[in-house]
């Protein structure tokens, strides 16, 4: 079988093997912001022809308003029995689209595609059935877990302020650097966890910038650090402090998230993105059987 | 003589007769970024040739690095007597620019073309010498004033935010309507006062769009209102919520920031920018003589 994830700006599809081992693997930047929504079908035909013509299982944003299929989304608590009950089937193309996960009520939220990682991690052992997670990205999602299902979760869109800041801001020119986990780093973790005042320790990188407090080489770990400590602040009241948290994704995420939680006193186990991903896509497809 | 407040992405130059009053006005998008270094002097002729050959006073971003004259910053505190010290003459030109201001220290901060306005807002009797201010904006300031002079002050990035999310973030398709003062900016200051979770809540400007819960046509209006909120938030912090706070700047603004302040629970009186502008730069002009 095929497991895609496929998002906003990228898409990655697996070809898996009986065994669920990772046969074959790719990756592009045609995420379904670049795709037409008439062009979803060729799209999809060139994921095959690339990995394999198998069945498909689809995550991400491929199952949005601006995706190949809208899938509705399934509701709080979910676990990959609800996400089963949720799933679409394009069956002209052997493919099935997995539902994000809708939070309703007075504090909406959603995903589409965390939640596959979410209970992949679970369902691979790597994360408890109690627990809380953190999935780091563009839309960083907090989710608390129980039995093993969503629960609840809160998305705090630091990656996407980020890239804002980086690309369009008055701080652009001192944001061109890599960022890492140091003092710069978590000294911006710190100063957000003891004060809430985002928008205003922002304009803080510059007004060091220009005093010679900050020098431009730790500008941009300090305000990841801003954002990211922000976000830690928010996540832990969300999970109510609870620890270990499983930060699930991209390796130089949640190593940077790891760092911040150890400011703010929390431990954490880093949980790769992918592994979690495929283990998911194994649960749900095991089930359907 | 002319008055000229000089900023980032605008200019606007007025002409003054000896009782003070305006006699020309002249605004154009010329701000200092829209104009090469070498390109000064005529940019200045420019505006000689619009509203009158007379000796100038210039204010804002014109005197920074980027634009015609590096002005040093004055220290705070900042009075009328401390800027005039601060004062550079361009005498070929028969200009002299205005230096800004900085908050040395641990909390450094800076601000260029606000400090005309705090001044002149107390130089007209406009503001009370001893008072919380504040001049939204694309960066707002909130400066405490006492015997008259900045004593202090903090800046939140708030304006520029806004436009970085509406015209560069997922949020973009919903923020393309103006900003009221109506329920949803009301909403969106009071979860901000309540909760400081500015880089959580504004993803909820999403979610709420998906679910129902925020109508497109509000949505601009919430969102304004979750980051005034926040600057609100800090600027009382910094205040120590001393009231009326002085609002000075354009209409709009100071109309939002007050409904904003309303929500808080302070008082507040709006002071037109252009007015103060003027009185500050006659302050400085008068005691130079």
């Amino acid at each position: 079988m095929i497991a895609v994830d496929w998002g906003t700006t990228n898409r990655r599809a697996y070809a898996l093997d009986s065994m669920g081992r990772v046969t074959r693997r790719f990756t592009d930047a045609r995420g379904v912001l670049a795709v037409e929504a008439a062009n979803f079908p060729a799209a999809v035909a060139e994921l095959r022809s690339e990995v394999g013509n198998l069945s498909m299982f689809l995550a991400g944003m491929v199952g949005s308003n601006r995706g190949w299929v809208e899938v509705p989304y399934v509701q709080c608590p979910a676990s990959v029995e609800t996400i089963l009950d949720g799933l679409v089937h394009v069956t002209d193309e052997d493919a099935v689209i997995v539902p994000g996960v809708i939070q309703p009520g007075d504090e909406p939220d959603v995903m589409r595609g965390e939640e596959v990682q979410f209970l992949g991690a679970v369902a691979a052992g790597l994360a408890s059935p109690e627990t809380g997670a953190c999935h780091p990205g563009t839309h960083a999602k907090w989710a608390r877990m129980s039995g093993g299902a969503i629960t609840g979760f809160r998305t705090v869109m630091t990656g996407e302020l980020f890239a804002l800041l980086r690309r369009h801001s008055i701080l652009s020119p001192q944001l061109d650097t890599p960022v890492t986990a140091g003092d710069a780093f978590r000294s911006g973790v710190r100063r957000s966890l003891d004060r809430a005042e985002l928008s205003a320790d922002l304009f803080g990188v510059r007004a060091r910038g220009l005093t010679g407090a900050l020098a431009d080489a730790e500008a941009s770990s300090y305000a990841s650090g801003l954002l990211i400590g922000a976000d830690v602040r928010v996540g832990l009241t969300f999970l109510q402090h609870t620890q270990p948290v499983a930060l699930i994704g991209d390796a130089k995420l949640t190593a940077l998230y790891a760092a911040a939680l150890e400011v703010a006193g929390c431990s954490s186990r880093e949980i790769d993105g992918e592994t979690a991903f495929l283990a998911g896509i194994k649960a749900i497809a095991e089930r359907m059987r």
